[in-house]
């Protein structure tokens, strides 16, 4: 059960009388529930451990215990730094220095397009969620006995990255993780409603719409639903506002094909396709000069709202037919 | 690890060459996920196992193997036949009879209410789903190597009655059956789908003309939502497809309380409250002739839906305004 490369950065970390803990920008609840999983566990009399953010903590997670170790401006110099949950530098913003000039560079991870430099580096592609390597370095090769504080976050950190246990990428490993966590006694109901119930204005707004616009096509085989730039400038809509809104349409009972149009900008529509049980929408999207894969794909075009859902629905229409 | 009870009930089955199984009326995935993984169990060259339904599969759970042992014809007479999820025979409808005329009655539940007579009765109510109680009477006192088809309907029985694992009666020990069920490979992504996603014409109507209607009072602290008797009517609503609709305001972020009004015959409404943090709901419900819980509460009234909102309106004012 132990893992050599987390024993060695288990004793890099002990020896560490500072450490910057850095989750990726657009923090999500696993990057900042590890971070500060790993902040509540080093901090002490011997180690004062910061969690760097150049962002506010978002809305959906002011519940996350530990926030009192976050720090917007940096110290001058960490004994360690620790990239977490980010395969990319370019994802640690202004952070990058602190990063490169710190004593030691460590990096826990679970993208399989990691590309991060470090002195020691962990990349478990097959954990659901970052909150699942945390734990073990935590219980496994720290020592630490878990607290309520520490279990909340590393629980909504795999809550995050595993759509609540519902996404593929979850394992038995990470339901026997959950259920260790469960056992310090955290309110998990309502970690659960913090970050899967809550809904902004401008979500619910651009729900309402989307609905209000979906129509039904091929006797309920294509759903169509759109938001115009309206919409959205009105709301001052960000991007996470209008993901998913595709899946109204998708999980309509006989659907198969759902196409969702966002308006970016006046004129320009950015195209959602989904299926759900033998459409390949990627070949559809590739008429219009997109892509993605059979059960998920995009494109981008310019011109008359309906002329744009003419010619997708001509291209549904004959895919329907060919595949049925 | 053994239980007594389960060991004779165990025993019981052993015997039986032929068994009826009956889950509650208005089948849901627990009753009928643990039903059917029963029967998957116990059928063979030895027993046959029926699995007695008086209604059709609910379409979202038309996914779960072992529907070939499902019988809306009860045999003349079975060696044994098996209350299950059921805490009232008023639940068993026309089954009723089959059940009193077995050789041996077995009850296998987990509602605290459950007032089944039986030979063997086994209630755990610290069990979040009776799915888990067929799962360690499977392996843990029959013998079973569990099959994926089994695993699949256990899977489901347990995300039916825990909302995903995010209703409090999840247990650690659920999140380790969990595990357990999904090393066997099953579709565990499709059962959430199916059971979570999908959403009939009616509901998505519904929760449509709900969003249209939410308005907002007192600084956005109250959300105030209804359905027409005429959009119900429209669509030939069952009570299902309104479950849940007072949440649409309740989850929206700085609401503390929703109103959500049913018109359930013209000039009736059926009024739902639910509140997120302080205010009780359940004094406001019964000053309306209604009741219920801190946070969830209900009461009927007849009349103008504006005089209504306005009474409540009031009501909700003054505990909004005593207990900020």
């Amino acid at each position: 059960m132990t893992d050599p490369i987390l024993e060695s950065i288990a004793k890099t970390l002990g020896g560490a009388r500072s450490v910057a803990i850095m989750p990726h920008l657009n923090v999500d609840g696993d990057a900042l529930g590890a971070s500060l999983a790993l902040a509540l566990a080093l901090n002490g009399d011997n180690c004062q451990a910061d969690v760097l953010l150049e962002e506010p903590v978002p809305a959906m997670l002011d519940f996350l215990p530990g926030q009192e170790h976050i720090k917007k401006t940096p110290g001058d110099h960490y004994d360690v730094a620790v990239n977490i949950d980010n395969g990319d530098t370019a994802r640690l913003g202004a952070r990058l220095k602190v990063y490169q000039n710190a004593g030691a560079r460590l990096s826990l991870d679970h993208h399989s397009t990691n590309k991060v430099e470090a002195d020691i580096s962990y990349v478990d592609t097959r954990a659901a969620a970052t909150g699942e390597i945390v734990y073990k370095l935590l219980t496994r090769h720290m020592g630490i006995k878990l607290t309520q504080d520490m279990a909340l976050c590393l629980y909504t950190a795999i809550i995050t990255d595993t759509g609540g246990f519902r996404f593929s990428n979850t394992t038995p490993e990470t339901m026997e993780i959950a259920g260790e966590l469960m056992k310090t006694g955290i309110d998990f109901t309502n970690a659960n409603k913090k970050v899967f119930d809550r809904i902004s204005y401008a979500k619910l707004f651009l729900m309402k719409q989307t609905m209000n616009s979906l129509k039904l096509l091929f006797d309920g085989k294509m759903a169509v639903s759109y938001l115009r730039w309206s919409d959205l400038a009105s709301f001052n809509a960000k991007l996470e506002d209008t993901e998913g809104l595709v899946n109204i349409g998708r999980n309509l009972e006989g659907v198969e094909v759902s196409l969702f149009l966002k308006e970016e900008k006046p004129g320009t529509f950015k195209g959602s396709l989904r299926s759900n049980e033998y459409v390949d929408v990627a070949r559809i999207a590739e008429k219009f000069g997109g892509g993605g894969h059979m059960r998920a794909a995009g494109f981008t075009m310019e011109g008359d709202l309906e002329d744009i859902v003419r010619s997708l629905a001509d291209a549904v229409k004959d895919s329907l037919a060919g595949e049925a």
